[in-house]
């Protein structure tokens, strides 16, 4: 099992597609050749093109000529452009050994999601890849109250992307929606929501942050969020906050550690 | 005069170049629009691929129907890709109104360029583009010597790259070569390289800054930069620094600014 940190700029999302720059694909050439046979991955989450990663899991099998703690760094190597300094946009952090029938996505017992916001009058060139940049004022502890309310055992339909299955079970439990707040030395300040969940609808962080951030502009009350539950219609909540400010941040393998 | 900001990880470097997508060219075309007729920039800095600005300079002239406070908005609305959030790699920060017969090339006293280097021993995938990661440690102290040896009016023959003019006058005083060093909470530290002077030979500030990596490394005294300038042999010096490190930071027109 292999946990993975990418910047999702430069890739059309993790899972492979044909003609396209992807995660998994990029990850899947290069220990092809390092086991010197077809490699596929499982990976624990099909991130969306612009999302990053801090800690993806992905796991594969085989019996391979190379030892297991030798991978990561040969596998970085390789997908690293060259010249002095020069940093790939995904690198394997970690290898560990995992019993056969592991399957890193049906094993995981939740995930944790950063979404990062910019609020501040002037944009910042150097971060638009790396966060959602919002101009007008946003009052944070409204959007805390907001958060707060979609903690729990929820059907959160409303909060899943037509893309999503329409016929799957749209029950999740969020053990943790937190937004904090640091000041920047430039003025404003940078938001980071917190989510942690046994499971997560298509763009459901996504569509949560844009409610919130809606709720931070005064455009909609926290208290709407238990109604906009209810509703079990996308149409009520609010709009789907860019893929750039997305990071998956955690898988966890052991359901204890969700509530940490 | 247009005070601008850019991320050069996307373009071609400053100057135009046919089918190429570049700093001057994406400004060109997005002014032209706005002023109903075909717009020439004269820039500061022809700066690199990769290279950014945190304040490039650059003039045009003409009659046109729009005030010249509405231009630096009306541009950057047209450079960014639009959506919810959406920035832009170049930005406008300031127009103003100067003599026609301003050059901000010939008219500049000097500039001001920072280089920013990570020594980690991790690399970090987000900063790929904005930082020369050398993960092996460097002694800031020494660098500091060795910086300090290079204020002052030089020959900096040693320090310009092949593609200069080779019979330009090579002679440029350097008003200051600091360098700040600052913790990593990750561990490692951020060193920033900053460089004032009246004038810069081709790839000179990343020719000094790969010298005094060299430096900090341990593979060349501090006391060896005073022979490499008298040597006036590029070879006598280290490697050309990456580019995406560099930030084009100040234009002074006024020549007591550079000393402040």
């Amino acid at each position: 099992m292999l946990t993975i940190e990418y910047d999702g700029s430069g890739f059309s999302g993790w899972q492979r597609q044909p003609g396209k720059r992807t995660v998994q694909g990029e990850l899947e050439r290069v220990l092809s050749v390092l086991c010197g046979g077809p490699v596929e991955l499982a990976g624990t989450s099909r991130t969306d093109a612009g999302v990053h990663a801090l800690a993806q899991r992905a796991a594969f099998s085989g019996e391979y000529g190379i030892p297991t703690e030798r991978i990561g760094e040969a596998a970085n190597r390789l997908l690293t452009g060259g010249g002095p300094g020069s940093v790939g946009d995904v690198r394997i952090l970690h290898v560990e050994e995992v019993p056969e029938e592991f399957h890193p996505r049906f094993g995981a017992a939740g995930k944790k999601y950063i979404y990062k916001i910019r609020n501040a009058p002037a944009p910042d060139v150097f971060l638009r890849n790396y966060c959602y940049q919002v101009s007008r004022p946003l009052d944070a502890e409204r959007m805390r109250r907001g958060a707060l309310l979609l903690e729990g055992t929820h059907d959160f339909r409303s909060f899943m992307a037509a893309g999503g299955t329409p016929r799957e079970n749209t029950v999740r439990t969020l053990y943790r929606v937190r937004v904090e707040e640091s000041p920047l030395p430039e003025g404003g300040a940078e938001l980071s929501l917190e989510v942690r969940g046994d499971g997560f609808l298509y763009n459901m962080v996504r569509i949560l942050t844009g409610t919130l951030v809606e709720v931070g502009l005064g455009k909609r009350e926290p208290e709407e969020l238990p109604e906009i539950l209810k509703a079990l219609d996308r149409g009520q909540a609010g709009h789907t906050a860019p893929p750039q400010g997305l990071y998956l941040a955690e898988v966890y393998f052991d359901k204890e550690a969700l509530f940490r």
